[in-house]
This record gives structure tokens, sequence and C-alpha cells, in this order.
């Protein structure tokens, strides 16, 4: 089936006979040849981590953010494109402020991530006044947040499709991470426990040995609702303590 | 015929020497791939439920909804690719709204099926100043509610043609569905027996075993007019009725 | 010649080397491929009739109406893509209250039937404010009506002639259905006369067995001019007394 | 020459290596698939006729208008495809009421002509305001009027290119025709031999016997400027005045 | 090289690994099909002159002009695409009238030679709001005038560039023609002289017998400047002053 | 892998099967094609250097700038499409003087990075008012400059990313310039060690001979905040001093 | 490697493999098929020159400017396609006058090619309210000019690079006039010792004979910054003068 399969999987918004876009599975498998993100839901937040491949010891890792902050209360760890990441953020930021003003509260987090969504569909458009991007984007983003329903722990993806997850693991090692997760990960974590899961899973799948510089590590707890970027500093104390 | 296929079968909007479509019909195609839906109508209302396939444990099965609300008294559940739902769907609530705001009174469910048709069959058309989609929606909908002609059941498919069925299945388990619906439906059911009915067809065409978590089922009544989209805890009462 | 052929039959707006578009001759295939349709001009009013496809017991027949009325005293009838027809039949709604709003009278049946073809022939343009098809429209349309010039009826087709008849067939049973008009219509049929015809030839020319639900029928009568779509109770009368 | 003629003709505005646009020249060649259409000259005014190809017994021939009316004084005989020719004339119809409504005066034949090859010649254009065929007109017109000028016959192409005549014939015969139009016309016919002759000629090159309803026949007299399209009966009348 | 010739040939603006656009290449093919036109500056004035090539006897030779005035001072003589020519001239003759409006004074014969170069460079481009050709125009121009200058003769090609001759020959003609001139033509030749030329020169390059309705003769004398089209009988006058 | 690789790499925006975008990562291409620039970081201010290819000694060096000035306290360095460079660097110009002139401060480094990259990734793009680029910037800039975080060296690619570095090397050279950037390249250098560096690698990576007018050399002290675009002469003594 | 060169080099903005835009290369091509040109600066100004290819004794020279005008103080000459090299120079002259109108002063030679530039890199770029070309200007400029910073001579490409020469060749003949350039061409020439160089360099690269009618000579003194275009009979001097 590979010489028919090649005739259909070009155009962005072509269906094959079998009823599939080839495009939108091949932005999905460029997710796959990113970095290794991590999330999970406990009951005091969300905690999210996410493995920085740095090119060179000359490299500032902290400008190589894959941690990046929507709102107070909502950010986003990717696995993919960088700068298609940035375009699905920059959207999400804007409207997590044109919510604030409008309504003078938060975005709920479920809200938020489908305006990331309904930016990913519109690939291959013409026509409107909206510009819009003329393939699928090539990322994935896990959402974490909290709001009014509690801490809370979305994924997109490529197709315009989100879904709830106590736990989820994307990137270039997300299968074994999942398999970590299935095993370990359950709902009563503190976020102690949610930290040392997720850094000791990005400790076992990334192909670089482990340091303070090249992972990030993020926070939002359920009291209070804001977003901690984690210090190289914290990040170290959380690798040694994993290493006890 | 197939080398002669594969000539007519890429352009979005090109007739084979035979007259057909092929995008359309390999639209339809990406429906057969889609989780089962179903649904059915009593004179006591209509019932609608579908299959949900859970990637993992660590999902949260609430956030994959295939039963989406369009007003209050219409509903449409959806098998094929997801985020073409959420645009169909999007655009019959905006219209269902404008009719509440225009005339004062709730949209008829021909209506409102009509007008995601409307918005399917203009894939592919330039100029003009409303966007539409540059390939068929790869989605069917199922769309269930109660107007003043009564409870009523249709379906859509992408080449923007709609339907009105006593009972209907769509979907990977479509065909299997339809046999039982047609051997076991009849027109005075009751709701209770439509329920059943619905629940019982996914169990048997499901490749995952039927649990509380992967079905939704949701009601339309007769009486009252309003959505009812039933709690797991409802659907596990089902699910034990059934296996009496 | 079929080499040739193909190098030509793509493009919507292409003329081969003997001068022909193929993509308008495929969509006359389109319209090959659809139920039959037929009508009859009677000096007391016009009789449509068509076919209906119906896919399963558990469709609501009514609910696929090939019988479409344009305007109290024009209706139209059609064979090929059901959407296709839809959108030539709204258009020609509009334009007939338009004329009405305009000149409070109603509209001609040929200054209807022109303005459905209009809007056929623009396939394919772009630039300009309106919006137009990509490709050729899939479908025919029997246009029948009365007006000051007396009951008329209309054929369309995709390359956007009318034509005037006294009676015709289109669709999938149109060659049979046409022998048959030849032998057996004369133009001082009765109404019942035309009813009997076109119901006797529809029970031949249909794969399906005749019943009260899987046709169609209408008049316009001279007398009023206004469109009456039978019920299935009355084309139960007609097929019974067909059948004597 | 023929491979590589192939490479260059369906680009609706490429040249080929030896300077021919070939879309141009299949067009022309659709012409020739259609009705033969014929005017003359004389000093008395200009008389022009049209086969028409009745499909049908069934058919009211008289729908199958070949000859239409532009302004008063100036009528177009068309050959090749219906719905382009309604284009050209609708288009030049306007032109004639904007002259007249401007000028107070009719628009001169010439004038006339120019606006419709204006029209053809824009085709595959795109950007500007006007909205344009992206393709050839697929069509050949004999336009006959009088003016200020007196009698003329102009025959346009799809080129753009029009030509004035004494004599013209276009479509499937006409290269009979020209032939005997070139044996026996001389510019002081009267009327009547110029009906004569155009209907003498359409007897010899038309497939299907001639008679009062396959046959057209119009003429824009010198004295009064006016067009008189003959009835069927006048029709008949040349016809036996022919076969005496 | 033909095999890589045709790779590049066909993109009305793709430049050849040799910097050749090929398209425009054969645009200038496309003069080379058409009739043979010629133009000489004398003191007194400019001759221009141009074969016509008639179809049939029963054309009016009048109405195939191939001399178009521009401005009372400046006229331009065709060969290649009659309709291409048209719409160069209709521009020139614009951009002339605006001239006088704006400045109340005849446009110079090289502005006006630039207005119609600067249209023709534009093939191919979109945005903007002035609408262009898609390909370039298969046509050449020989535009002859008086102005304060004096009388001068300027040619046009497809790839926008314009240049001035004592005197020049374009069309199928042209390389015989070229040699006549080279060897005849000298600077101080009078009006009839020039007249003499241009005839004798068509005389021998033209394939069907000069007559004077197959030839057009126009001259713009520098005293008065002003365009004067032969009648059929003054250019029987130079055809028999020749033959003597 | 190549046969399939060479189907995926022309269209701009098209994934290949294992989730690339091929002419992104030919625009990579381009930049190793470019010339060699370098940037250091130390704590008194960001050197950055770059190799002119001087193509002729009749060229005047000066006029070959790789070494742009942003604004007052912000320059970039570039390689690889020097006309693609100047488009991104007057973009990030206009942003500069947007900021100063909105906020009444200037731009962050990082922002001016970002405003850069903002323009990169939008590529391709069509709609909304803004225009963009129909390919990827075949273009690398490494952008120096000194705000209120102190001393900075950012590099941007093709892709839209940007990232912080000590010190880093783009171009033809760059991989030998890593290398001993890597080794000798420490956190305290002086300016002067800085220069001494840069200047030094060139001449070890560059084919040409270093000249005082084949490289470029510029800083940005912290002290102060402004950019020092070195003079050949100032040049030609870092020379002396390393051959010392 | 020809086989996969030729699959990159027809999209106008195809990146290929190794990173090259071929038809950018190709415009670079069409560049050598020109006519030469060369510019050399000396202290008391600059001195530009051109081959004039005369296709026949009948021509005017004087009409076939290859040096032209931008500003009093500017002058262009150039080799490659003349409509294109129009285009760039019409907008110099309008971007010239808009300086000289909004700072009441010239614009300096630098900005003045800056501005050449800008447009030459926009080809095939859509959006925006600007119309762009849609394939690379095939052709280089020499620009000369004298302002605050002196007499100075630049050169554009295709590429939209742009390079401050002391003298410079382009075209056919460029190879060898480079050579010659940089034996003879000293930096404190004086106008007279340009005069000799540049006509010298071009009566040995031309191929037909250097005349007084084949060459176009300027200058643009120091002393003045004006523009002087030699008649023919000041550059026959100069050709005597060298003959010497």
């Amino acid at each position: 089936m590979f010489a028919s399969k090649t005739e259909y999987d070009r155009g962005v918004n072509t269906f094959s006979p079998e009823g599939r876009i080839f495009q939108i599975e091949y932005a999905i498998e460029a997710i796959k040849l990113g970095s290794t993100s991590i999330g999970v839901r406990t009951p005091a937040g969300v905690v999210i981590a996410a493995e920085k491949r740095v090119p060179s010891v000359l490299v500032i890792p902290s400008s190589m953010n894959k941690i990046l902050e929507i709102d107070h209360h909502i950010a986003a760890v990717m696995s993919g494109m960088v700068a298609d990441a940035r375009i699905l953020v920059e959207h999400a930021r804007v409207e997590a402020q044109n919510h604030r003003f409008t309504y003078n509260e938060p975005m709920s987090v479920e809200s938020c991530t489908l305006a990331t969504c309904d930016l990913s569909i519109q690939f291959g458009e013409s026509g409107g006044k909206k510009k819009t991007m003329s393939r699928p984007f090539g990322v994935s983003l896990l959402i974490g947040g909290v709001d009014e329903a509690g801490p809370q722990l979305w994924q997109t993806d490529p197709s315009g499709t989100y879904t709830r997850y106590d736990a989820q693991a994307i990137g270039s090692g997300a299968e074994g991470a999942r398999t970590i997760l299935t095993e370990r990960y359950h709902r009563n974590m503190t976020i102690e426990e949610g930290e040392n899961l997720v850094v000791d899973i990005l400790k076992q799948v990334m192909e670089d040995k482990l340091s303070k510089d090249n992972v990030e590590v993020a926070v939002i707890r359920t009291d209070g609702a804001k977003l901690d970027i984690y210090s190289p500093d914290t990040i170290q104390r959380i690798i040694e303590r994993i290493a006890e």
C-alpha cells in the first residue's frame, strides 16, 4: 500500500481512499521528533516538566523555554516545532487576556485549551479575514492549570483534538514515559511525589544525562492558582531527592 | 478501473468520468474509521449514545465528549473527525442562538440540521466573504431533538445530505448496529427500552469492553424538550439493567 | 481516444482538442446515477413525480424530498446530487421572492428557470463579489409551474442550458421513461391521466418495488396556480388506480 | 508534432513554441460541434437563421432560441455552447441599454459587437473588480442589425476578433453553407431572396429534415430598424416557397 | 537541448537555466504568424501600411482594420493577435486623452509608445488594484506619429521593449520586407516615395495578390500632424503608380 | 530514502512522513553557504565579528556590511542570504523604534530577537493584511546587545527558533569556529580577549587571508550600551595584536 | 547532479537541498546574455558606459538608451532585460523625487541603490497592497552618482544584493572587462582617463565594431553633481583619442 499512500500525502487537506488525512498524521510524527514533556495532576496542583536539548555548553539553557506561561493560572509545556508552539501559546495568551478584560475573571483551563485547538484546525483555509497556517501545527501541548473546577491537565494535538488527562507524556520519550506513568501515577499524589515522578521519568527517557540545566519543572498549585516555574537550584534539589 | 480512479480522486471538487466526486466518498470513509454512535426516536423522546475510545487509563473520560449540546432541545452525536464535528456543531449553536434571538422561539430540529449541511457543502469554494473548508468535513452527525413536530432524529453526511430516521447508527460499528436496530427497534418503545437498545448494541459492536466510562448516553425527552446527558452512574445502571 | 481524453478531463474549465469540456459531461453522468424524476404538462396543470431511494426501513421517507417548492406556483423535482439541487432551488426561491417583492407579481416559470441556470454556468469563476461553485452542479432539475403563459415544464442541466418540454424524464431510469413518454403522452391528457402515466412509468423503471413511501407526486394546477404535493395516501390511491 | 502539442494545450493562456494558444483554437472547435447559423445582408435588411437540434418530439421547440434579441435593432444568432452565448448576449443587452440611457440613441451595431468581444478576450484574467471567465467562450455569434450605417452583419469568435461580412455561416454545417453562399449570394438580393437562400442552405446542410419547428429565421429590416422573429407559420411559407 | 527546453517554457514567468523566459519568446513567434505591417519615416511624415488577410469574398474588408488611430497625431499598425492589439491600443488611447486633458497638449509619440509597453510588461502579475494579462501580449505594434520632435516610427514587442526606427517591418513577411527596406529606404524620401515603397514591399511579401481591398495604408503628415487613413481608391492609385 | 525524500521537499510547508519540513532544513543549508560570523558575550560587553567575501580588489569593502545596527544598543551579524537579512533587520529596527516611541525606553534584546523570529515563521502564509515571504528566510542572525539584563548574545534560525548563547558561530566556518569557542571561551573574558578570540577564529576558518578589509568587528559595551563598529585601522591593530 | 538540479529550479522561491534558489541564479544568467556595461569612479566624477546592440541600420540608436537618469545627480546603466530595468529605474526615480520633496535635499546614492534592491527582493510575494514581480528581475544595474560622500559606483543584482565598487563591469563582456579594469584602473584617474578606459574596454569586448552610435557614455562630475550624457560627437572624439 506504500505506493498508493504517497499519492495522497502531500495535499494538506486531501483524504486518502481510506479516509485519512496524511499531513495531519505526519505533523503528529513531528511531535515524536521533539523533546519529551510530562504533566501530572495532583489534588494540590499540576506539575509539568520538560527535557531541554541543549546543543552546546555555550548555550544559556534558560533561553530555551519549553514551559510557557499562558496566564497566571495556566501554563503549557510543548513537544515538537518550537516556533509553532509559540504561535499557539501567543494566541492563547491573547484569548486569556481578552477573557479577563471582558468578564473580569480568569479564563477556564478548558476554554483556554479549546482556543488553541480552534486555531489548530484552521490550517489550509483561505478566504475570511483571519490569517491561518497553510499546514497543520507540528506541535503538541500539555496545558496545565487551576480554575474553579480544580487542577487540570489537557493535551492538544495537530488535528485540533483535546483531551483531559490525569497524567500524560508527549515527545520522543512519550512511549516509555507513559508506561511508567501508568505504573506509578496515583490520583492522590502530593506535589512532591509528582515532582519526583516527572523528574525521575525524564531521567530514564532522556538520552542526555539529566541535570538542573537540561530540564524544566513548574507547578500550578491549587492553593493560589499561580504558576511557579522552578529555578535550576530547586530542580537540583529534586534531582538529589530522587537520587536518594 | 483502479488506475483510472486514482486520476480523479485527489481534486476536492473533480468529477470522475462516471460522475462521482471521490473526495466526498473518501470523507465518508473517515466516518467509518470513527467510533460508533447510535440514536433512536421514541414517542417519549430521542435517545442518543456513543462509544468513547479511551486511549489510556490516565485519560479523564468525561473530557472526550461525543455528545454535544446544540441548544437546550437539540444535541448531536458524532462519528469521524472530532475537530470537524466541533466546527459544525459550533456553527449550529450560533444559528440556534440567532434563531432564538430573532424569532423568540426555539429553532426547529430540521432547520438546525439544514444549517450544518449548508456549511458542509461549501467546501472547496473561494470568493465571497465567509471562510469555508478546503475539503469535505470528515464527519457524520446524528442530530436528535424535540420541537413542535415532536421528537426527531436526523443524520448528516459529508455531501451535505440529511435524512430523518426512526433509528440510525454511524461509525465503525454502524453496519452491525443497523442490523440489530432493524431487528429490535419498534416505534412505540419507551425511553427505557431505547436506552437498553442503544447500550446493548454498543456492547455488541465495540471492540473494548463496555463500561460506564467508555460510552455516553443522552436523552431529549418530548416532555420538557430538554437535553439530559447521563452521568456515569446512570449509565452504569443501564449497563446493569441490560446485563440482567 | 481514451488516453487523449484523460488529459483534458480534470480541469473544470479546459477544452479538449475536439472542443469539449469533460467536467460538464461528467457532471451530466452524475445525474444518470441519481434517482428517476418525471414531469408531464397537461392543459389542467403540470404533474411531477420522483423515485425515492429509501436506504433503510428506519428512514422517515418524508424527509427525503425530491420535490421542492420554489414558490406557490413553481416546483422543482431533481435527479443527481441532492445538496447541489438544494443550492440551486434555494437560489431560485430567493429570486422568486425578490420578484414578488419588487414587481408585486409572481415570477414567470421561464425567468425562474433562467435564474437557476445563471447560477449553474458560473462554476469555476473567481474574482467578483459573489461566491461561485468550483465545479459544475451535478444535478438536473425539472421545473414545473403555472403562470400567465399557462402550465409549463422546463429542464435544466449542468451546462446551464434550459429547454421546455411537454413531458420529460431525468435520472437513472430516464431512457426507459422517455421511451414510454413518447409512446403514451398526448397533449390533452387530464391531470388524472398524467398522474397515472408518471406513476406507471416509475413503476416500470424503478429497481425497488413501487410503494406510497418511495415515490413523490405533486401537481401545480392551471386553475389556482398552486403547488399540491400529494400525501402518501393520495399516492396510494394512484398506485391502486393504475393497478386496476 | 502531436506529442509536443499536447504539452501546451491545457493552459488557458500558454503560448506553444510556434506562438499559438491552443485553448482558443479548441474553443473554436466547440463552435464546429454546434448547430449551423447563417446570416445575409441585403439592402432592405439583414436575414439571420439557425438550425435547432430538437432532441425529442416532447420538446417545445420555441424554448430553444438560437436567435436572441440584443436591442430592438440588433439580434444575434449563435453556434456553440448555449450558456456561453447567453452570457455574451446578456452583456451586450446591458451595454445597449446603457448606451440608450446615456446618449438617448440606439447603439451602433459595430459598438455592440465590440462590447461582446471585449468580454471575450478577458478570459483567464484575475485581479481587478470585474468577474471574468476562466476559459475562452466556446461560442461564435453572427450579429445582425441596422443603424445609421445601414444593415450590417458581424461575426465574433472566441479570440475576441470581429469581422463584418456580407454573408456568413458558422457551426457544424458552416463549410458547406459558405460554399453555397459564395455561389448564390449577391449584394442586391431582396429580403425574400435572402430568406429563400438561408432556408435553402439550412435544408442542404442539416442532418435532420428541415421543418418549421427546427429552424429559426428573423429579419431586421432597414426600414424601421426593428427585429422581426418569424413565427413557425411564416417559416413554413418560406419552406413551401423554396420547394416550388 | 530540446528536452531541457520544454521543462521551462510553460511557466509565463520562469527563467530557464540560460536566463531566458520562453513564454516571451513564444509570444514573439505569434507575431511571425500574423500578417505583415510596414512603416517608414520621411521628413514629410510617417507612412504605415499593412496586409489584410481576407478570409472570404463575403467579408467587408474595411471591417478588418490593421491600422488603428490612437490620437489625431498617432496611429498604430499591428502584427499578431488582433484582440491583444486592441487592448494595447485602447490603453494608449486612454493615456493620450488623459494627457490632453491634464496638460492641454498632445502626448508625445515616445510617451505614448512607453504607455503601451508599461502595460505589456505587467503580464503574470497579481496583487495591486489594476487588472493585468496572465500571459505576454502576442502582438507587435509599429507606432507612427508626429510631435514637436518631428515624424517618428517606434516598434514595441511582447517583452515591453520599444525601439525607434527609420523604417521597420513586422509579421510573417518581416524578414523579406526588412531586406528590401535596407536596400531602398533613404532618409529624404517624399511621402509619395514612402507610399510606393511600402506598397511595393507588401506586393512582394504577401501570399495573396495585392489589391486595394487587402492592404491598408495611412500617413501622418509632419505638416498638420494628422492621421489620414487612405481610402481603397487612393490605395488603388498607389498600386497603379507602382505598376507603371 | 533519497527517492522518498525528494517527493516532499519542494512544498514550502509540507510535512514528510517522518514529520520534517524540508524547505526549512534547506534554508538552513543556505546559511552554511554564507560567510562566517561569530559573537561572544563578556561581562564588559558583546563582541561580534564577521568574514567579508570581497569578490574583487575593485570592491569598496565597507559597502559589504555584515554587521547591521538595529538600535543604539543592539546589532546583528548575519550569515546566509544578504537580502533576507536586510528584511529581518529592517523589521527589527522598526519594532525597536516603535518600542522607544511607545514606552520611552530601549527595547530589550530578547524582545527584539523575538520580533525577527515572529516574521520568520510566517513564510508561506496567505490571507490577512500583512505581506509575508513565500519561503523561509535563508539567513541566520547573531543578535548582540546590552539591556537591563546585561550583555547578551542571541541566535535566530529559519525555523523561527531563537536561543541565547555565551558564544556562537554561524556560516560556512561555523563548525570549526565552535570547536575553538568551546576550547577557548570563558565567561570572564575582557573585551580585548573577546576581540582577540573572534578575530583569531576568523583567521583560522576563513579561506581568504585575513586582513583589515575582509573582516568586520563591533562591540556593544555594557557600560554605555552603545554599538561601536570598528574602523579598518582598529581591526588592523587587533590583527597585529593576535599575531604577536 | 543535473537530474536533481532540475527538480528545484522552476519554483521561483524554492530552496534546493544545498540551500540554493535556482531562479535567482538563472536570472543572473539573463544578465550575462545582455550587452556589456562599465562604470569607473574617479575623484572628479563617475564615468559610466554601455554597449548598444543595434539590430539594423534602420534603427535610431538614440532610442535604445542603456544609460538612464534617476535624478540630476544619479544615473544607472543596465545589462539584461530592458523592460525589467525600466521598472527598477522608474521606482528609483519616484523614490528620489519623494526624497527631494520630503527632505528638500538630493537622495544619497546609497539610499537610491537600496530602494531598487528593496523592490528586487519582493518577487514572488503575494498579499499586501503593493504589486510585486512574480519572478526575479533579470537585470543588473550599475548606479553612479555624486552626493555629500563624493562620487560613487554601486552594483545591484537580482538577489537584491548591492555592493560599492571603484570600477565594475556587467553583461556578456563582463569577465574580459573586469580583467582589464583590474589591470588598468587606478583611484586617481582623471575623467578623461576614465573615459578612455571604459571606451577602450568596450572596444575590446564588443562583438560589433565600436562606433559613436553603438556605445553610450555619461559622466556625473563631482563638481556640480550633474549627469552629462555624451552626444555621439563627444563619443566620437573619445574613440579617436584612444585610437591615437
